[in-house]
């Protein structure tokens, strides 16, 4: 390493553009900060000729991700390319084996291949950083890594997209239908012409991975993770969540039980008026529970260019300062084995939305199905929707059910039960109940 | 420094006991996440006798704060004891001149001498840490030093005294008194028999001037801080706000403005739905807005037993790791004199109550008086209260404006002409707004 810490920044989209931005803006103080010159001195980027409004003169373009990680005239290797496969794998893995610092904002590599590279980011003495990779510009990463450390943590939980939230928020402040939110969501820019990766719950379920690693010391287990998406939401269980008290996120959950971790992203209703609940539009935030701290929760912008290239740098400045620590918190040869409780197995309070038949008996019916797998009732509501025009016959009567806590096991059996029963007129809807 | 990283805790309080416990209970993840193992060595108190409910065998008892601060068995010198005075600022300074490094809860002692410290810190190249001493377990010290730094931060703001959010959260959820409210809060040990440190606001004014520092690479100035307390916000204050959309919070917030630095701790209307407006009860939240990060939060516990002692541990194992960083982000060399934006120059919304006397003309000569300085008004409310019985004549009425952005001057001139004037039967409330 020289004297002044050299970046060679692999991808130039809106976070790559961002960074140099940064770089620009902000060098004298950035060199204050970490003690010495920082400098991009080298970029790749898969579209050489394309108009990014910056100016990259004087830098050298490489002429791949795996040539720039390990040139002599770069000192870290910004991964900002993205995706669980190349060229961002092989060229990290580079960069880590060539003795580069890697900072990147990658999600998806960590959650599939988090163990591997850090693993190889220790055998090499480097770090590797990804501040970015989970919720954007909110410093949990950090926070988990340096901050909780005196801390068994018990918890670990977010809303950790944005799409989501947005939809999410726009239902039920504007009461509108999933799909024409969606729509709009797509118009603005915050959701992609493909949608299923954030309502379907893998962006966030990828920084699930991560978090839970940190979390609990564990190894990252990617496809140990429960995932439902937003896409089957209806503005009727808004409304009816609503009038008991409860708005709906995308949560993903990690905790620790006796049977191993529960690690799982689903629709979750959550107690208005909790920290949680009160997070609204594109804005993200996580939160954990210590046996010492008690709750933490970070709130802010869980993407973007400036938040994502703020979390970028501050990953290049502890590098800069020789703050370089383990990339899940603890050497990869001590974390456990991941050991996954299965959700059949998860207790926790549910929402139940039935279509009954508007006949006499069928809630009592009903209400014996839930008593035989011991489910005990919160709440109960006879809930009308707006869908029966005037003077029509109602033929099935919704029936909205809370349950105190209870196994998941329990719920999907008297559901079974029900429905083979005859009793409904269209599937459950069920959703998870996080206390917080 | 030995293979172990070796301890001396200065004060057993809650904090000190509390930072025992995590020793003891965490010593094996502790020594994990640090690289070492962490032992405490010696400990000293103002009464050795307590009972304090842990077990203190097989520890050093040093003679006094400044004995152990130069202990050949020290590494650490962990100052719980509270106070800008002494014993902690000359066994602070002689455990810094000794070459030991400093860990600290101690706002009152930064906030006083944080600027001579620092360079005391720096010149013998230990750590002085202080996560503590800003918002008990919320790690904003941290984000500052070392998440936001690729950020120039604009505003730095947060409720920072848990004692005082209490009080203001039961004032509006039960429609009860200040001094009803404070009562309880003292009875629950919420609040000190004097409890005009917290809420005279000077608590989280310390807290203030250490942030204020840290945001905007200025030395601290703790004088220069405008700080006005909650003793005299009237229930029909909550009220009114609550209707006009607001909340009163006390809000520590600092400003780099035009004519420098303002820094304030006062009652603030905050709008209702804003992150910082649903912060309940005795937990602290503190944000940033940072040009990449955008706007930032923090919530957790403010103060208490384990909380803190979670920082103190996180600052002790940052040391044990190595990762010491300039105590005020920068080399207190670098630090920019404190220049200190006049209170008459703060330009914001204004909540502003009067009482009227109930005659015809008062109303309009009060609104011409506020045209007069260029007042804009965005509301005004004829605010009936509940202290005129059946039947009885009403002699005054409350008015209730809310202004557009204004100076603070033109609001005390306009105020003083209209008591001038004979207009009003008691002295005007006013209460700023901030806006999020």
């Amino acid at each position: 390493m020289t004297n002044t810490l050299r970046l060679g920044i692999a991808g130039l989209g809106t976070v790559g553009t961002g960074l140099l931005d940064i770089v620009t803006k902000h060098s004298a103080s950035l060199a204050v900060r970490a003690g010495t010159p920082i400098e991009v001195t080298e970029v790749t980027a898969r579209d050489r000729d394309k108009d990014r409004g910056v100016d990259l003169s004087g830098l050298t373009w490489a002429a791949s991700p795996e040539a720039m990680a390990t040139s002599e005239n770069v000192d870290v290797f910004v991964e900002l390319m993205g995706g669980d496969g190349e060229p961002a794998k092989s060229s990290v893995e580079a960069a880590l084996r060539a003795g580069k610092h890697v900072v990147t904002a990658n999600k998806a590599l960590l959650a599939m291949h988090g163990n591997e590279l850090a693993r190889l980011a220790e055998e090499n003495e480097v770090a590797l950083n990804f501040e970015a990779a989970v919720a954007g510009g909110i410093p949990i990463v950090k926070t988990i890594r340096e901050s909780a450390t005196a801390n068994q943590i018990s918890r670990v939980y977010g809303i950790m997209n944005g799409t989501c939230n947005f939809i999410m928020t726009k239902m039920r402040n504007e009461a509108r239908d999933f799909a024409d939110v969606l729509a709009e969501a797509q118009a603005l820019g915050y959701a992609e012409a493909d949608p299923t990766f954030d309502i379907g719950g893998f962006d966030a379920a990828h920084k699930l991975a991560i978090l839970t690693s940190l979390a609990f010391g564990r190894e990252i287990d990617f496809s140990a993770i429960y995932v439902e998406g937003i896409e089957h939401i209806a503005l009727d269980d808004i409304k009816a969540a609503d009038n008991l008290g409860f708005k709906i996120k995308l949560l993903g959950v990690a905790v620790e039980t006796e049977d191993g971790i529960e690690q799982r992203v689903h629709p979750t209703l959550v107690p208005k008026g909790s920290n949680i609940a009160e997070v609204e539009g594109v804005f993200n935030a996580v939160g954990l529970e210590g046996d010492s701290v008690g709750e933490l929760i970070l709130e802010g912008a869980g993407a973007g260019a400036g938040p994502t290239a703020s979390a970028v740098m501050a990953d290049i400045i502890d590098i800069a300062r020789g703050n370089v620590v383990h990339p899940l918190g603890l050497p990869v040869s001590m974390l456990k084995p991941y050991k996954r409780a299965r959700m059949r197995a998860h207790e926790g309070g549910y929402y139940i939305a039935l279509e009954l038949f508007d006949r006499p008996g069928e809630v009592a019916a009903v209400a014996q199905h839930m008593a035989n797998q011991n489910i005990s009732l919160a709440s109960i509501m006879q809930h009308t929707s707006d869908t029966v025009e005037k003077g029509a016959k109602r033929e099935t009567a919704p029936f909205i059910l809370i349950t105190h806590d209870t196994m998941e096991s329990d719920v999907r059996t008297a559901l079974d039960e029900i429905e083979n029963g005859g009793h409904l007129a269209s599937k459950p809807r069920v959703i998870r109940i996080e206390r917080f």
